[in-house]
């Protein structure tokens, strides 16, 4: 099969390699419908981490079952899947309290750039849709499984709620979908920080209320101009540099709460400092499997729709375009159809 | 008056001093009933935090209102009033949301360890009782002006729940009553941290269902073994150094919560760690200010008894045994009476 393939910072291939195969009970074969490059992809990719050996792309997707292991009961093949870029079986003592992206057994998926892929914990991780959605609805249920998931992740760990403020920090997919995500929670205020035209537009269009273009320090202030002069209720880190984290610490008000699901990079935080400001902080790999029936839910009924963040759709051969425009911030996010 | 006054690492005082007037209009002056030293006292005494010039102690405090500033009118003297060891004006924007302690016009105490003492901020800060209460329940008064108003908070911060898990970190005043606090928010198992006997034995009596003598790795090893291999649900951690902090944060399974309040000395929380863990983490100064007037009814009604943490009482001329007591660990918590 055709997969995408990592040589060196700046170096994607797609290459001929072996098809997936059923390892353990608990796996299912699909073939990829839609995938995508993720922000974090561009880490190695810009060389901000190791490469290391050539090795396989993507952890976001979705499909239809080809082939299922004796254990995997509740899909069929044929059947259209939606499953999180953390596999997890659904039953361990972290799953059981919704915390899927911790399972005692996950898996993070790794070679999803590609035309099938192996899903382990399929069990526990895919779930269904009751028909093949249309072609439209594709990109937003793609969205769901990583994106869509971890911008509401984001804001339920910064604890928006009706008529709260919430400030967003970074406007790539994730921080946009934070946008819909604060709107859905019933923020009454979305403050998204941003300075790109083609993202404000779209953060306007999924719920924002005010753009903030000054960063660091400066942005810090201007949202607290805007809120009262102590900051606001809510901010979702949607970035992970060490800059964005203080400015998403600093735009908090005492009491109020960060959400940080950027990866941090050399983000190192200081505990007195965080112990004065009083505000809430939590992390960490979206449970997405928490909020799949919900928020597929709210794709195929037309009420949310995060697939508008994929602005650049490409075959899988081109891969290496999607990545580089999205480098090079021509695209926010590249959708890849194998 | 006398006043206690530190000079240099181990060189705690008792000298005359002028005693303190209205500065502000809204300040009142107090006579002190009872005061107390905290842990957070012994980091200057111990050499650990700077001295600079000799400069008066202490922060909690109970006692009898003197004389009020003109603006100064829910208190009048002659009542009975406790307050928190740092001031608000209980109006201003994060008040209003319950985070006193982040009061815009905040000032600390600082000078309570005296026979009068200034409490700026007066009419935001100072609670009165119906009555004088009698002398048995000064001690748990004055426990709610700091340890217990924060080991309550810490329970909060912690997200304490009926029917959860708690893990108390530091068996310290603060950390004894961070177990009430468990108990009292309906905490299923309380695990107290604490190697020393009379502490365990304190800890015991005011509801915690299990002792881990073990620390670091070690203990957290010991907690994963009482909560099912993945942590607990609660983690109060009331030291403030860095190994207390790692304690705490890798006993709390993921989406749990640790409340710190011990305040961090030397502490930087690894951005990628906490990540990962998906604890949420929240600290600060304690809004003592909110809990007040519920804590005060607790204690009145003697359905909670925070003040057997007092396991010293001195006359104020004696502070200096007082502090050497708590500092080799004879005291958990020295009580002064001027």
């Amino acid at each position: 099969m055709r997969a995408t393939v990592i040589h060196a910072p700046g170096d994607i291939r797609v290459e001929d390699v072996p098809g997936p195969r059923i390892v353990k009970p608990t796996d299912a074969i699909i073939r990829t419908v839609a995938t995508c490059v993720c922000g974090s992809d561009l880490w190695p990719y810009r060389g901000l981490e190791p490469v290391g050996d050539p090795h396989p792309m993507g952890h976001e997707y979705v499909g239809v079952v080809e082939e299922t292991g004796s254990e995997v009961t509740h899909v069929k093949p044929g059947q259209f899947v939606v499953g999180s870029f953390a596999t997890s079986d659904n039953t361990c003592a972290n799953c059981r309290k919704g915390w899927q992206s911790s399972c005692l057994n996950r898996e993070f998926m790794s070679t999803c750039q590609a035309e099938y892929v192996r899903i382990p914990n399929a069990h526990g991780t895919l779930v269904a849709t009751d028909e093949h959605p249309s072609g439209d609805l594709v990109p937003g249920l793609l969205a769901v499984s990583d994106v869509m998931g971890t911008g509401w992740y984001a804001a339920l760990a910064a604890e928006v709620k009706p008529g709260s403020t919430a400030v967003v920090v970074g406007d790539g997919a994730v921080g946009l979908c934070g946008v819909i995500a604060a709107k859905e929670l019933g923020a009454e205020r979305i403050i998204a920080m941003s300075r790109h035209e083609s993202r404000q537009k779209l953060a306007l269009e999924f719920g924002a209320t005010d753009i903030v273009t000054e960063r660091g320090e400066d942005g810090v202030t201007r949202i607290k101009d805007l809120t009262g002069g102590i900051g606001a209720d809510s901010v979702l880190e949607c970035v992970g540099t060490a800059q964005s984290m203080r400015q998403a610490l600093h735009s908090a008000r005492p009491g109020g709460n960060v959400g940080f699901v950027g990866v941090p990079h050399e983000v190192a935080v200081d505990g007195q400092e965080l112990f004065f400001s009083q505000v809430g902080l939590r992390g960490g790999p979206a449970p997405v499997r928490r909020y799949l029936p919900d928020l597929i839910d709210r794709v195929l009924s037309g009420h949310i729709n995060p697939g508008k963040v994929f602005d650049l759709t490409l075959p899988l051969d081109q891969v290496a375009e999607g990545y580089k425009a999205m480098d090079e911030r021509r695209a926010i996010k590249t959708l890849l159809t194998p």
